[in-house]
């Protein structure tokens, strides 16, 4: 039969996203497009004794949990945010997701009418600009800087439209890597909250930076939004974490943190939307968390040196001749280097190109709404092996090589 | 701060589900309210030695997977169509989801308009009434009788309104566990066909059938009709089915299996709504079944004989003085027995008085859109062990007698 399909449903098909995860799941096809851990670092006998030990403890963990999710991973979670963060939530202010694409699918589910004018960091996260085009929002651009978003400019944006809510990852903002500075971080938050404008803030990152700073030193430094806002008492920012980045991504377990107004309704959309996520997931990884065999601090610090290690790597390659011309700034963590090409070159061409010669990224155009980006790429510098990132590299840089020399 | 939700968020407000389910996690609590399998029939030693062998054996397991669902697994569930339900089915038509939830919500997201109408059996499960609601459906309830919805009030809701889908459940409707006629299949389809109207058809329960007949031989007498609509190669029916009562609910694993048009479609959603379900518990999934250990065949004839004991059970308990007046239909599988109560009683009325004494159903209202069912109640079956099924009849008993006395 002939579908009709919802009018919403058209914006969506024409992703491109969905192509580039079938083509990199090809043998021997190195991509820097996704964004990946590194599989070799994950804590495999770790998980192997916690997935036993959970299993034959109790059928429980094998039966429907909470919709809200497992309440020990919430207090672990709130125990966290207090050591490390600094930041006083209790359990109720926390849902837990199928990842962070859910937890900002799920807020923009019940907040987002169609229609309504959402404000995001330009560029911004491919994924969660699909998510706002699916609910209809109309996507305003931020500008910014190295310091963060113009205070400026989000006032002047604010001008003519009432926005429904403000998106930002203030910790290596995907896909451009900027750390926002504290300062920029208080104003962006004082602006909306004198305009009472929700604030979402995706932190899927922030844990991953480097320099040998310990996490406490971090939060410190670069406090949440969240923080700032006292752990979403006001109400004034909803928080969105992961464990995909930090321990492994397939138990598709991150969150939501806010007032418990704000969670409480997200809760229900998460009920209908799926019930709730794998309970037996979040056993597993709530039991990980308190084994005395894993320390995620360490875990975290092992994981942060090999990919300051893999991102110096990839600046170097860059210095190599087929990519003069190409400028970026090296980001203090997180796991995205935004290049921009070598003058004229286009990157959604380039990538034809590469894909040919077996190497991909992702091209800057995905990162914006209105066809800008095509001189920048997304390279991803946690998932390839140093074998990789150097074969690789080579490989796209053949394919600058060869339009270079075309034009 | 003052939050907007979306409009549609209001309906979800509304939903008495989230309070039924926190309810039944108190200790000592009887619920029959909710559809949860009998936890101590889990398959637990199978599943350990399964994820033991799945983490040590690739970390491929734990990264980020396939946002249609590990490859595997779906050609997994074809062989079982091939075998089982005598239907052709490529995995490149199956998406593997969150749970049957997620399957229809998936579907519901991409297919229905604010203002659609939907027609659904009536009553019909309450999970996805409020997926329906949140979409802004018009929900057309259609009556039915012991074979399935009636084809002639099917055509007469159809005279007044073009309908975008119908929802039916042929294998054990949730809540009033009817099985579909063979004939009943066949004309519902064929007026579908004729009138080009999408079928949605869930067969969570299907696998949970009583009287001692094979798998093989129930799916030849009751074809799904998907079968029927040859395995969707004509795109008329999008079946829904789940891993959640058959095995575990917690690892989440259910799936939609359609015309190819209609999948990839629905793969796009899935990809913005979560990226992917868990693909470490897929692999988990996969690795069981094809394990020497378990034999799926044989665990779900093993919970049939169970679950149909503590149906028969339930029906002689139902026979006890206080329950004097109540009249149900016994079911030939799945989880619910659906129960009109002895006259003038109204089940909202008793739940309170039920809950206070430690027991809970679903209240029959749950199962419709307008306020109707007040005089029936949802029993599960499969979850209550024989002692936990025989307290808390009575004490729903009590709560019954209570109201027969006053009133």
């Amino acid at each position: 039969m002939q579908y009709s399909f919802a009018e919403r449903t058209k914006s969506m098909l024409a992703s491109p996203l969905h192509f580039m995860r079938s083509l990199s799941t090809r043998e021997s096809f190195i991509s820097f497009a996704e964004e990946l851990p590194a599989e070799e670092l994950f804590p495999l006998s770790s998980l192997e004794a916690a997935a036993a030990a959970v299993i034959s403890k109790s059928p429980a963990a094998l039966q429907y949990g909470e919709p809200q999710g497992y309440l020990p991973l919430r207090e672990w979670l709130c125990n966290n945010f207090k050591q490390m963060k600094h930041t006083e939530v209790v359990a109720g202010q926390i849902l837990l997701t199928t990842g962070s694409q859910q937890a900002f699918d799920l807020l923009a589910r019940v907040y987002v009418e169609p229609g309504d004018p959402v404000l995001v960091e330009h560029p911004t996260s491919p994924g969660f600009l699909q998510i706002l085009k699916m609910q209809g929002a109309v996507i305003v651009p931020v500008e910014g800087n190295a310091d963060g978003i113009h205070p400026e400019h989000l006032l002047q944006q604010m001008e003519s439209i009432r926005p429904k809510l403000l998106l930002v990852s203030p910790n290596f903002t995907n896909p451009t890597g900027v750390l926002w500075s504290l300062e920029r971080r208080k104003e962006v938050l004082e602006i909306c909250r004198s305009r009472k404008v929700l604030i979402v803030e995706d932190n899927s990152y922030g844990d991953l930076h480097f320099g040998g700073i310990s996490e406490k030193e971090f939060y410190s430094k670069y406090p949440s939004l969240f923080s700032l806002d006292e752990a979403g008492k006001g109400g004034q920012v909803l928080y969105i974490g992961s464990f995909s980045k930090t321990v492994v991504p397939a138990l598709r377990t991150g969150w939501a943190a806010g007032s418990k107004a704000m969670i409480e309704t997200m809760v229900m959309a998460k009920q209908l939307a799926d019930w709730q996520s794998s309970h037996f997931n979040q056993c597993l990884l709530h039991y990980l968390l308190e084994s005395s065999t894993f320390d995620i601090l360490e875990h975290v610090q092992m994981l942060n040196r090999e990919y300051e290690i893999r991102l110096k790597l990839m600046t170097e390659l860059l210095k190599r001749p087929a990519w003069k011309g190409s400028r970026f700034e090296i980001p203090a963590g997180g796991m995205f280097l935004w290049v921009k090409l070598p003058e004229a070159l286009d990157s959604v061409a380039l990538l034809k190109c590469s894909l040919d010669k077996g190497a991909a990224f992702l091209p800057g155009t995905l990162c914006y709404t209105n066809g800008e980006g095509r001189e920048y790429i997304r390279l991803n510098f946690t998932h390839p092996g140093r074998d990789e990132l150097l074969l690789g590299m080579n490989l796209i840089g053949e394919a600058i090589t060869e339009f270079t020399a075309r034009s």
